[in-house]
């Protein structure tokens, strides 16, 4: 240990948490060391521990600290159907909808060819051997609606399209989530871009 | 370690610091897996060492990992002058003036019988301790403008007033901070407390 207080190092050391800046580190450490300490223990172990242990799935690359995550190892889950997402993070938020039994694959980001992520840092070669092996009938490419977002989900499409099939299968249905406006927005408030997209791709009721 | 995958764990024991709910503490374990592995251990590093090391100073109460802290074992820290504050970050904020040479004393909290805390509670014993073997001239009463505030600093004059000093000693000059319009206040913002009293109060310039 270097020679600054001990409490100078661990409001330093919490500045490590993103949107952490030094004042709300200040408060954090008083509050530990005056309210919470065995909290804070156990925050270390469980850090220490997560950092050692947490890899990627290695089916469908999202954080877990055995082989395979807990929806890749459930045999209950749909194989015939693949959700890709950016990160770990949708992950969590589609689960929680509770309106998905299929499988997921995280891309860990888009593609971004200009800070040299391409094809194979996002994992599309792993996605292209995992879809052909599973014989998936469905792929749902649910990355963001923004630039990077839409250009992956359209060369995700056309490397799925062109994918090996075992001979007289189906084709795989690829397709992507809704856009429209959201549930309890109002007209009023909402972009002209999404606006004219709803119009566009209004629905009978 | 119990079933839950680490993830959870992790995220759950992130939301023992303070102002991080279940969202906030998701994005910082994601951050912390996908971008700074290294410093998350060295986070649980320093919070180990911290809770287990962190104590109080023997004499003005602050928190230290040394018997005495860094300010009241600096020789060159005019002893006669005491400044009292509520807590340990009120020291940080003082120090950050540059304004002040002496010494402190933390009460930990406020006078507030109705909550059990008593003169005991904010270590009032040992203030008058340290007051009357330091031979202590002046007393900054520190603590907040608020109601527990400034009956706490009531009752810290009435106390010092009546300490045992050694015979011949000037009496103790108790002060307390000094109350008005803040710099780069608006009169039309400030409230009529404020106001009135920075009224009362006005100076010769």
């Amino acid at each position: 240990m270097s020679a600054k207080p001990l409490l100078h190092q661990l409001v330093e050391s919490l500045q490590c948490l993103p949107g952490v800046g030094k004042k709300s580190a200040q408060r954090m450490a008083y509050q530990l060391l005056e309210r919470n300490r065995n909290g804070a223990l156990r925050l270390a172990d469980v850090l220490q521990e997560s950092m050692r242990s947490i890899g990627n799935c290695e089916m469908c690359r999202d954080y877990t600290e055995t082989r395979l995550c807990t929806i890749c190892s459930n045999e209950k889950r749909d194989a015939q159907m693949l959700c890709i997402v950016e990160s770990p993070a949708d992950i969590a938020a589609i689960e929680s909808t509770a309106g998905y039994s299929g499988r997921y694959f995280v891309l860990m980001g888009n593609l971004s060819p200009l800070d040299g992520i391409g094809p194979d840092e996002i994992g599309l070669t792993s996605l292209a051997r995992l879809v052909s092996e599973q014989q998936c009938q469905e792929v749902i490419i649910a990355t963001s609606a923004t630039v990077e977002g839409e250009a992956t989900a359209h060369y995700i499409k056309a490397m799925l399209t062109n994918i090996d099939r075992v001979e007289g299968s189906e084709p795989i249905r690829v397709t992507r989530l809704a856009q429209g406006v959201p549930i309890g927005g109002e007209l009023g408030y909402i972009d002209q871009s999404t606006l004219s997209l709803s119009l566009a791709n209004r629905q009978d009721i």
